[in-house]
């Protein structure tokens, strides 16, 4: 059974590898949907050739024999699962810095050249299309270390006016990849995508958000309201205080984050195949990192240990920490908001969150916190790829951790659904937020909590007869004070004075 | 079963990808990779308007004002951040069936009709362009829910020969969602697709890796090999036991994922609002889940208690459970497969894996177990997206859980990542694997753990000596029973026999 | 450098030895708090000795040298992280089920019922003082299993009139632990100590739980509230139907607990080292199953892969999962209860928490839903220990998973704490829990949703207006929809009917 | 139904208690295991009552009524789940703090003198037998904070000569908690108790297996051996590179966890009910964060925001991440460590780990990596422990954090089992390793990588060849090289060193 099994998955995949070229030809328009993110394709075809054979390869893609062969063994989730492009771009930025670094060693200037215009338009996103990979391929990331080698020395080539495929005069392993290997690049690229995610990004989008609720905090500082712990009535602060709460959990979300970049910046390259820098020259890896550092505008290093830095992605999980971090400080923002503008008329109320769009077909009126779900759905989202980092980041085995595409990925998206969420939470909900000032007073006083202040005058027990008594009746502290005939009313106005009840004395 | 059943998969594999390029052609435009996933564009516009006023949508959209305004509104994460095309597909199935049974409870029959054929449309991925929005909107989906109203009432229009965004003679509203609100139709979406999932991709997966497995435990029953514990040398045991362990993983892994499938064939369709039903009729949730069975074969029941299927997502945390067991089992077996392979010289090197991509540049000969790579990283997705799933199920409040898409997302992800990488590894790994029985061999007859099969004839004393002996001056455990003096050769080779050693006695 | 730090780390090792049972000699109080539990001494030693030579074990303890040396072996946690009891009292069974089959084949009577007498004292928990062992030793468990052989063969040996730590007549391999390997008997344990906390604290737990919510929802079935979805107003359902979306989750719960444990029933006794069975006996892994099972009244069987049930712990993974999912469920149901609850006068205040302590000192009235947090608490650390099994049942290498130890911990911690919290949220929350039905009434009536149900008669325009506008200026429907001239009270009256709201027509 | 279920309860819950003191008074012998954890009993009882009624408390006991109906009130998960005594030591830390800083603002001195006496008892752990609450309380830890005031109050009390239970002359509100609130003093001994612990276990501890490593990296800095990426060979590296990249991770390990404590060094005191210091004085909260730090010598200040210090806890999520991420460099060292040491004949057996217990009593010579299997299961329990953390961190609620014990509970386990872990790992295991040179050289002479350095000299190509025929026939890279007639084979002496293949050039 199991020769004819395999002859049948033999058989298949001659199918499929059929249907997929029926498949492509069949599509006539260069353009869409679906399918097409990064992988326009076209009738024609070139052959190029690896070790294992020769290939079909789209005569209008830069990739070559090593992608395709990517593509026909790893169907694994489709086109949403492609290699994050914030990696391939990073490449770019790494590809450019050792062609330059390369040509002071020796490398042929025009060669050199022709390599830093090509890894520039991946830089600038020019050749998004010719990056079909997944995410779900070798754990190093060398297929796509191969990919962009491939398409940098066939867009090269084209530059120098040479022949697609030829490999001459650019070479995409002795030239592009020159002193590299997947094993050092891989990760040099991912620690660049994640810093100028976080830094293009994440924090920007924090400062905004940061910078609203500041805002906010500063305008409702004389407001007074009630309190709430255990979800219960307590003694009162001022919605100013509320909100300075949430805009030091954002401040100490932007310290957090960065305290976690300095082994961030530390990149890998020089470190080549098993962190000993064979077949590089001495100084690569620091001057590759200086590159680096100049064109990004980031204090990127050369690792102080290569071998760490090829073994093990802890700076990743460490930086994943601080977005799970983040992430637990916009959940409780996000629930606050959501529960103090609930309402109209059976919530908490003491918010007004700004409506962005229509309400329930068949209930008028009705208003969403619709951007605090979202950004509610975002940290749930953080702590679960939190979650598949650690994992990932915990599985390295000996020289190298096979995980590297996975977890980049998660990092990525992490700092990216933070950062976005912050800005559409502080644009479309925290800069319209109202106070309902009228509940606000009107739940203040009612509160029986106020009752505390009368402590120091009438004691603890008085007090407690009070609170408890105007609570079984329904009445208010007042009334009942004075009914019980422990003060006056004009006592109970000088003595229960929630604006005297917002700090220490 | 499973024959059949694979085959008619490929069939409906085949009939999707010609469906798919008769889409592909009839698209038009030269535009483009990354921003026209579901979202190719034009340059003219009409004006639609809601109750917030008016909004321009591309006028070859079929999408309306709702749509177009959730795009404004939550600018988080681009287009690989979009509602996973299995739910929109779901919605498709879910507005048909509605519409049929609205058509039995009075609806204008040739609105009823149009709207069947629109929604067929929707679930044969011919409209996949029109469905923009990203997963962080509103934590009920209405957006989602709403804009796939829009995008059916607009095409029943143009079938009727309407004007587009009139919303006449199709209502999105009155129409389309009749008898249903976002608050049930997304979670019977989200089981729709969920369960669509699992039984196309998933299991089908998991089955063909099952195969695999087994047939290779068949093909290996007969080679002996050293066992391990500890990652240490133990006592013997078959290669085909060894890969029947696995076997009996994914066997359990198909059953787990089925025992959780009860809880997801209960839609809530029929809640509406808050579970009550108000504003639909007697029998609508019954007649809806019979029609979604009869129109995928599955067998989806309406939920006993609507409250329930509105408020929380247990079911999704469930089946998510499943998927994170089914990740723990593919993380050991790739595991397994990936040492028992690794070398070629300095590894264990009893298992010859598959080549199916150039090594490494520098290192010829270089095999990586690349398919195990990719399974891994999969496994440790999938467990993060468990984590998402979880905390997202646990945060639901009163009548609505809010992190509907967030959830559908994830079990989705992990459902096709794990069905696609199944066969991935499959095709690409365990058919090709082949034993390296000069080495188990080797590696068995060298192993100071069958001194254990001395025990009953010379005791664990002198069996000890013998093995530390053997040990410490690097001898075979023969040569030094016999230079012992505990034994003779002959004895030695009569009472030291792997293949006893297999089995209870 | 490095000589020298290891001699002040042996130094330091032998100083901590000495200085441990000088700690020891100073207790004598028969209060000895923290470093007591299953762990009294003495001042007099015994010399026994294994194959590394000699060691002090205390005279008043069964345990032998192995166990001792794993107390040096492995200082990591302290008493709170000892090996569950639990896990010793499933190895009672074990043992005694062990021993009763050994005997049918040829172990002598008499050891055999010493051996099923010493088993049973450990089962019954009298012998708690001497497994002083914790969690993080060995991966396998062995160490535990030789704690129990050794303290079961000195209980033996001393029911038959022997000497303590002689070994005669009761050897601990050679006759406590027959036909066993820590391998198989350690994971049989594991499932054995599951299946009985799951049937006697969990599901009693979950039963309890489900009735009293069933009771408040047949309680509660007649009082008509607002519903809330994304936390806002929404249209009304009964209290009732609230509550019975609460008691389906718990049903489920109860399901979903039981569908997990088919696989937890099956025992891996039997496998020994590797899964072969090697030096067991055709027939002994059936028996021992049925003994286990006659034992505790579950329905244990022999696993029938026994590599799977050495090698993973997929099942464990499984349960876990199940935990998970009802943690969501608790999490859900406590979350409702204390905001439904909150208050007294500026939360949501619908439900009446039982008071069960005395509120804040300042703070007088002052009620906290601490049984709701408790519940979430435990809720929090289930989702944490779920992933701390499923990474120690991903990490499986060859023919065993050495993450034993720590994942039974896990399990055992979950079902424990949510059989145990559900109990103590149903006694001391959920049966005292009073619905405020004037607040009730009042949030209901003042709804400004309830104008759904005017539709039908004035259409969807007129009716968001009423809403709108009433909102605005703060006016009840009625008077509005009056003011505005669209109906009259008596209209008003009849038509807005929140008991007709409750269902479908 | 209800009310029968209900009385039954009742009548249960009764009988539990009456079960409970029987069960008490049965105790009596020295040894008591399991249920006598800081929880020493005895036969006679004085009467306390609070604000609910009269409760019998122990007579030989010093905490109150509010302690002991918090033990009737949470009956959930025994002993074993008791607040961590480092969380009661903080607080005797604390107390003191505060009854000095009251004595300055007028606390008569006679009673803040007594105060300062007992607490300190509590901190050196006299009184550990006094606290018995589970962590599965409120979630503001309030009983615990009534607790510790009970029992310092009358510890005090009967330091001045007075009664237990009178609360006179020294009251647990009144003056011990005077200026404090739960809400403000649990926090702040879960500082004080987290960074305690990470200095005085966690960081030794790293710092200990740090040192024990890089004396490793030292010792085999010219043992060069096989490199392994992908699991498969790789190019030649150092012994000593492969620990130095150990050693980097564990220094990078403590890095992290210092750069989280900048903000567990701030301290809510201070904020006392809801953040804004009601009834406490102005410069009470700075003068408590310096004696605190005076007590514990470690730089706490007063938290800049008493808002933030209360409803959330990110301090501890971060320092969890860092814990997370310090799990991931142990699972990878460990991980690492015992596969270099499997075998000893069927593994790759680079390292030889010490043997610390004897091997399984049928396998003779076997030798576990047991302190990297305790290391691995710790690793796993912390990432389990992080997503608890991560969960309770993210579900504060308006004024208040309500998962602060179990919260705590986990940072501690974490920091304390990572810790013990390293010192277990590093005195057991790491000090011990030697390196098998004979094996790492002859599996390093015997790898086809080393062809690698053929390159320059005869080209790729034919270094392929070389390569793959060599592994094709089974013969080494040196004898195949000639048989082609590449090169001589004082050419390949010359060229292929391994000693030259550690760096860049």
């Amino acid at each position: 059974m199991y020769r004819s099994l395999r002859n049948l998955r033999r058989l298949n995949s001659n199918l499929l590898a059929l249907q997929s070229s029926i498949t492509i030809k069949s599509h006539g328009a260069p353009s869409v949907a679906h399918c097409t993110v990064r992988m326009a394709s076209s009738e024609s075809y070139r052959i190029e050739r690896d070790t294992f054979g020769e290939l079909k390869v789209p005569s209008d893609k830069y990739y070559g024999a090593q992608t395709v062969r990517s593509t026909m063994n790893f169907k694994i989730g489709g086109v949403t699962e492609r290699m994050p492009i914030q990696v391939i771009k990073a490449f770019g930025i790494l590809k450019r810095a050792a062609a330059e670094v390369n040509k002071d060693y020796g490398l042929d200037p025009k060669l050199a050249d022709a390599i830093v215009q090509a890894a520039d338009e991946v830089t600038a996103g020019k050749l998004d299309d010719h990056f079909p990979l997944v995410v779900w391929q070798t754990g190093s990331g060398t297929q796509t270390n191969m990919n962009v080698n491939e398409v940098i020395s066939n867009r090269a080539i084209e530059i120098l006016g040479g022949k697609l495929g030829s490999k001459d005069p650019v070479h995409p392993n002795d030239h592009v990849n020159k002193s590299q290997s997947s094993n050092d690049t891989f990760p040099t690229a991912m620690h660049i995508a994640a810093a100028k995610e976080v830094h293009e990004v994440l924090l920007p989008g924090l400062q905004t958000l940061h910078d609203a609720l500041a805002a906010k905090a500063a305008e409702f500082k004389d407001i007074i309201k009630i309190g709430r712990t255990h979800t219960q009535d307590a003694v009162p602060l001022s919605l100013g205080q509320e909100f300075g709460g949430y805009v030091q959990q954002v401040k100490y979300s932007i310290e957090r984050v960065k305290s976690a970049m300095p082994r961030v910046y530390e990149l890998a390259a020089g470190g080549t195949a098993v962190g000993t820098g064979l077949n590089t020259r001495i100084g690569f890896a620091e001057k590759v990192a200086a590159k680096v550092s100049a064109l990004t505008g980031l204090p990127f290093v050369t690792a102080p240990n290569k071998f760490e830095a090829l073994a093990a992605h802890d700076a990743l999980v460490e930086l994943s920490g601080a977005l799970n971090t983040v992430a637990c400080s916009m959940m409780k923002i996000a629930n606050d908001i959501r529960f103090l503008g609930s309402g109209p008329r059976s919530g908490l109320g003491e918010l007004i969150l700004p409506e962005n769009e229509p309400g329930s077909s068949i209930m008028p009126g009705k208003v969403n916190p619709t951007q605090c779900e979202a950004m509610t759905m975002v940290a749930a989202q953080v702590m679960g790829n939190h979650v598949a980092v650690t994992v990932g980041g915990s599985n390295g085995h000996f020289e190298l951790n096979v995980f590297k595409p996975m977890m980049i990925k998660n990092v990525l998206n992490s700092a990216r659904l933070l950062g976005d969420a912050s800005v559409s939470f502080t644009d479309n909900c925290v800069v319209g937020i109202q106070a309902n000032t009228e509940r606000i007073n009107k739940l203040m006083h009612e509160s029986l909590m106020l009752v505390t202040a009368l402590n120091p005058h009438i004691g603890y027990d008085k007090a407690a007869t009070i609170a408890k008594t105007a609570h079984k009746e329904g009445s208010t502290l007042k009334e009942m004070a004075i009914k019980l005939g422990y003060l006056t009313e004009e006592q109970f106005n000088q003595w229960v004075r929630p604006e005297d009840m917002l700090g220490p004395k």
